[in-house]
């Protein structure tokens, strides 16, 4: 099937937490796998996801240093939405997955761009949050504003927002 | 119409709050009144929303029995996302629902299975927080995963994630 | 392009926090900017993005005064999902939009309406909720249930729900 015919999934991943990064994750490896053209664009908190583990914080001005060393990113920084626990409750999710083989989300994040699953940075938050492309790891793609989001979405046979 | 025909709508429950819960049973209840075909998809947090309100919290082995307990779900157990205030919001919000004759979300349980509506748990969430097919009320059908869902969701008018 | 012609974009705005309306409203603009024809439907805590910054809160009764005392809203009191920190982070926030000519939450609700994005708070939260119409700003248009948020999704291109 050529790429103009097949079906499309869009997602827009705006929550910062690891469950909601694993299901939009898991939503978008199997779209993949069924052979649907999936995006993703993070935004807002989702941003985090997509950041680098290592390295500086990023930020330009002693404000946006600030913000983007408190809301550090990194799939390794990321918590539950319930149960964090001081880290506990995470650590044991991340435990219950790896003994059921669940890939863990950095390993999801491969697997996606492996698939062809485009990850786009939303350009307003970045700017507005003042996080440059560097800021993020090396299976990210371009940035791309609302308008971008939007024509991928009304092509779409399902878009969700997570 | 034949059901092969009918319009299909696909909800994605991520979320275990009360107003989440009733935010999503409305629109599914409400499809269903309008002759849509209605698939709800419960997984991580939302899967609590299906949980005997009695019996043991479930979990196989030390660390799951006590993830299984602090997250123990039923219907009468779920919190408001805000305003929660150790209960009494909670309380509060479902006497204005009665006075306003808007069903329990234990009523709308019921009323979505009368109306044909499927409760489908998330197999793999399930399995990473050991919660086994005893754990839920008979209103529930059987597991599916990720590709289940997406299937449903291609073919349907509106797929909502909540 | 006749009206009926227009594709059409459905968003359930249920979440009350500053960013969450942010998103909605950009994805709204965006969309009416791109010609398509926009339904905002507002639901739970979303109401709160709606209600006037000055008056009353509203509400009959002493319980329902109290809890739209509490859960009071207006674009001015709306906070962040995370880092509000006594409205230190919220302001933050809104100081960087400033500085990158990303518009306030005000001058996007009032773009929305001169775009022709239809804003529609949710009928039946309202009455569980005790508020009443005259708790919206000038902007807001008239109530309508799920039944008339469901017949507008089916025929969206896209629906989202945040």
């Amino acid at each position: 099937m050529a790429e103009a015919e097949k079906e499309k999934l869009t997602i827009v991943v705006f929550s910062g937490e690891l469950d909601k990064a694993l299901a939009a994750f898991i939503i978008a490896t199997t779209g993949a796998s069924m052979g649907m053209d999936v995006s993703m664009f993070f935004t807002f908190w989702g941003l985090n996801i997509l950041k680098k583990n290592e390295g500086p914080a990023g930020g330009k001005g002693l404000m946006k240093k600030m913000l983007n060393w408190m809301n550090r990113g990194g799939t390794r920084r990321l918590k539950l939405t319930h149960f964090h626990m001081f880290g506990l409750g995470t650590a044991m999710m991340k435990k219950f997955m790896k003994e059921n083989h669940v890939p863990s989300l950095d390993e999801f994040i491969k697997m996606a761009k492996d698939m062809g699953v485009k990850m786009i940075p939303c350009s307003t938050t970045c700017s507005v949050m003042g996080i440059g492309e560097g800021a993020f790891r090396e299976e990210v793609g371009s940035l791309a504003g609302a308008a971008f989001f939007l024509n991928e979405a009304r092509q779409s046979k399902v878009t969700l927002f997570i």
